[in-house]
């Protein structure tokens, strides 16, 4: 039943799994998504502490997995910018859904829940503005 | 900013992926999900090959973490019968959702992807129903 020697299975979920299952990707993707970060030190602020070596590592994998792409940025004192690609935008609405999960099971703290619960009642139209602005802010090269 | 000292941050989804962000624990709810597995033997015989030690870890995490409960099984050969929890049920919209991204994305194989696409298309009502048929099965005890 196994669909190519290099995954697991062809299940989706699993797909996504073996690309996004680990504690680190998905927030980096959360903070560029929702906090609008682009640079190394900016995602290296998250609230979680993540390692500099972990960061640095996590952001090689999405980039080689086509999460993101990785440019110069000359007007930056920072000299490399990161950019969410149509593949990782499209995760708006798994980022949502688990954040609602977490929100009703897990001790959330209340300043994340208010972002979670707005973007959970905003629905569908909200998330695909969301998108929508992140493709003129991330794509459009 | 760490809202407790056993947490990363207060966030809803890096609570979530505390809890989920591996490779298999998603993967033994969505078997139980949407595959009607409850025992151990049905559950090691995924597609994707999980071993007897990873599957008897995480289903202990799980029980751990009040994603499933675990109950004697008199009527049945194997003698423990897991069982998920409202926690656990409430995760059908993030495996819809993830599955929804992993089909689009990522080489999935066909005979999921028509599952796939029939949960995408049932939308929040689908998604209520089954949830509603896994509580019947699941939490009436």
């Amino acid at each position: 039943m196994h669909s190519t020697d290099t995954h697991r299975s062809g299940c989706p979920i699993n797909l996504a799994l073996e690309v996004l299952g680990d504690r680190w990707s998905l927030l980096i993707i959360r903070d560029m998504i929702f906090a609008g970060k682009r640079h190394f030190r900016e995602l290296l602020q998250s609230d979680e502490g993540i390692s500099s070596n972990i960061l640095a590592d996590r952001l090689a994998m999405l980039v080689d997995r086509g999460m993101l792409t990785r440019a110069g940025d000359p007007g930056h004192k920072q000299k490399v910018i990161y950019s969410l690609t149509e593949k990782s935008i499209a995760l708006v609405p798994v980022l949502v859904q688990i954040g609602v999960w977490g929100r009703a099971y897990l001790p959330a703290s209340e300043d994340l829940t208010l972002v979670s619960i707005e973007l959970e009642q905003g629905g569908p139209a909200l998330w695909q503005q969301i998108m929508a602005d992140l493709r003129e802010a991330h794509l459009s090269r």
